[in-house]
Parts: structure tokens; C-alpha cells; sequence
């Protein structure tokens, strides 16, 4: 374990947590007091790091996939759990306003040819934000939704693009976890940027 | 205060929270114990809760951005204030990392003739971001960064359109604060409704 920690630069004290919480599998034990960690180990620190720290999941979230995968469950289920946790924003708005959103949504799923359902892990999260923009009285963002829609699926193609690089079926379930959880917040960065930019095009001289 | 609460669907005892708080301007006094309430008070109120509720942003930075806005503070600064909330994720890694990831996001800003320093508040979650998944392991999503990048020039440009939409100077600043709040989480959505279509359309019989 002294080792795990050095390649890992995580402290034995967190260690130890993760395995009392079950994120991470114990070593093969080679004496009373003395166990064997591999590199499986080491990579399933990194990511559970990775989602608890950068992802920003809790440890109970992060206990619920990491059983997901280590139950092989199908990656659409691993995928699931990992959005139903990260989605967020608890449906708001009274029941014409939610009934609105769905009806929204419904219509731009067909034109994309997306599957929604109401039950579907993204549900809450976007009924939510549609709800409060449609509240808060912003027209121009939910009129763009067409186009971002559009752009939507451009960007899914990518990602799975990403996928279909992982060399096994683990390191697939694995890419998907981690794109998931990091890659929204790799393009919100990005997105950042490029608004920046496109801001200074439009508005040389500043916007006040 | 009994109006606004029933107009806005929110308690009076929260009403009082916001004003404590700052989040809120007082009413206008009528008498010892009464208050004229107006229709930015409604709006504002929406934004603060939208803020607070589906933006998952704290009282105290909701405090900050509201008042860099009552300030009559440049958009820039702020979008600054509010990305410097949103961004998260703590640059991790060591410096040989963080040098890497900084190069990396270098040399994409020059390429797509964007602003970028190692101050930028959106930089913190890139480098960050950017670290985990090289540490990781998971080069193809690295690898896609430039398509990510094309379609953040993209999505920046839909972004900068709904901004423009506005009608006033006044509604401009408030829509980009919206747009960068829930923007981000309306696209997550989307993408993830996308992502399961194109996922459905690579592997029809499922992935496991």
C-alpha cells in the first residue's frame, strides 16, 4: 500500500477510505498485514479521483458506477447511473409549464431522431432549465435551441468517435464514464474561450 | 412582500432571506411596515433563484455576480465573475502537467484566434480537466480537442446571436449571466440525448 500511494501521490489515510467505502478492489493479500496492488489498482484510483475531485460526484455516486461497471452491466446502464447523477436541477416550474418542456422536447427528439422519453436520466435536468429560461422571460436561448440541437449532434459524433479508440470493452465503459462526466465540463471550458473571442469580434469596444 | 410571495411562488420567509442577504433591493417604503414591490423585484427575483436553484451557484456568489451587474460593471467583468463561480475543478497535477496542458490550450487559442492566459477564468478547469484525462490514460478525447474547439467557435456564435436578441443594455447583461448558467446545462442535456441516438445507431444490438 506504501507503494500504491507513492505512484499514485495519494495519501495512505485515502487509500485506506476508498477501500473502506468499496470504490476500490482490495489487493491480493500476501500476509496478515501486507498486500499486492497492481496496476488495475492504480487506474481504478485515477479514477475515482477523477470523479470525485474534477467530476465533482459524491462517494455514494461514485460507489453506484464504479458497481455499475464492475458488474459488467451493459454500458447504456453504467451510463445511465453515471448521468442521472451528474444531470442535475430538480424539475421546477407548475404542471403546464412541465408539460411545455416535454412537449418541447418530444418534438425536438423526433426531428433528431433522439429517443425521449420522460423517464429518460437528461429528463429533469432539461425541463428544469427550459422551465426557469422560459420563467426568467430569455426567448432568443430557447429559439436557438434548434441550432443547438443541430450542433449537439455533431458533437456526439466526436464523442463517440472518442470511444471507438478505447482498445477493450472495460476501457470503453471506462472512456464513456469518464467523457461523460469530464467531457461536459471540457467543452464548457472550451465554449468559454470561443465566446470570449466571438464576443470581442462582435464588440470591439467593449459591451457596457 | 404577501403579493410578491404569491406572485412569485416563493415564501415570504425566503423573500426576507434574499433581502438579508443583499440578493434583493428593498421595497420601496410605503409605511413603518409596509413596501412597494415592482416588477424588477419579480424578475429579480427569478434570476436569483434560477441562480441559486438550477445554477447550483452559492448565496455568496449569486451575491457577486448580482451586484458586479447592480454596478453597472462591464459584461466582461460580469461573465467573469460568474465563470470564475462555474468554472471548478482545481488544477491538479504536477507541474510538468500543468505546463503540457497550458502549452496545449496555447497553442488551440492561437489557432482559433482566441484570448488565452493562464489567468482566464476558465483556464483553472481546463488545465485541470486536461490533466485528469491525460493522467487517465484516455488519448482520444485529447486527440478530439481541435473538433471540440471547432464546435465551441460554433456554439460561441448561437451564443453571441441569442445576446443579441436582448433589449436593452440591462437585459443583454442579464441574459449573458442566464446564458452562462444554464447554457452550459441545456447543452449537457441535449448532448446527452444525442450521444444515446448516435450510440443506438453504431451499436444496435447494444454494447457489453
Amino acid at each position: 500500500m506504501a507503494e500504491l500511494s507513492a505512484e499514485s501521490g495519494m495519501p495512505v489515510a485515502t487509500i485506506k477510505y476508498y477501500l473502506r467505502e468499496g470504490l476500490l478492489h482490495p489487493g491480493e493479500r500476501t500476509s496478515p498485514n501486507q498486500a499486492r496492488y497492481g496496476d488495475e489498482h492504480l487506474q481504478r484510483l485515477k479514477l475515482v479521483r477523477a470523479l470525485l475531485d474534477v467530476g465533482g460526484l459524491s462517494v455514494a455516486t461514485v460507489g453506484g458506477v464504479l458497481a455499475a461497471i464492475d458488474a459488467g452491466a451493459p454500458t447504456n446502464e453504467v451510463l445511465g447511473v453515471t448521468q442521472r447523477a451528474l444531470v442535475g436541477g430538480t424539475a421546477d416550474g407548475d404542471d403546464e409549464a412541465r408539460a411545455w418542456a416535454l412537449d418541447l422536447l418530444k418534438n425536438l427528439a423526433d426531428a433528431h431522431d433522439w429517443k425521449f422519453v420522460p423517464e429518460h436520466p437528461a429528463a429533469p435536468g432539461l425541463v428544469a432549465t427550459l422551465c426557469t429560461l422560459r420563467a426568467l422571460g430569455h426567448p432568443a436561448l430557447l429559439d436557438a435551441i434548434e441550432d443547438y440541437a443541430t450542433l449537439a449532434d455533431r458533437i456526439a459524433e466526436v464523442d463517440l468517435d472518442t470511444l471507438a479508440a478505447a482498445p477493450s470493452l472495460d476501457r470503453i465503459v471506462e472512456a464513456a464514464v469518464v467523457g461523460t462526466v469530464l467531457g461536459d465540463r471540457l467543452f464548457a471550458g472550451l465554449r468559454r474561450l470561443a465566446q470570449g473571442a466571438e464576443s470581442r469580434r462582435r464588440y470591439p469596444d467593449g459591451l457596457r
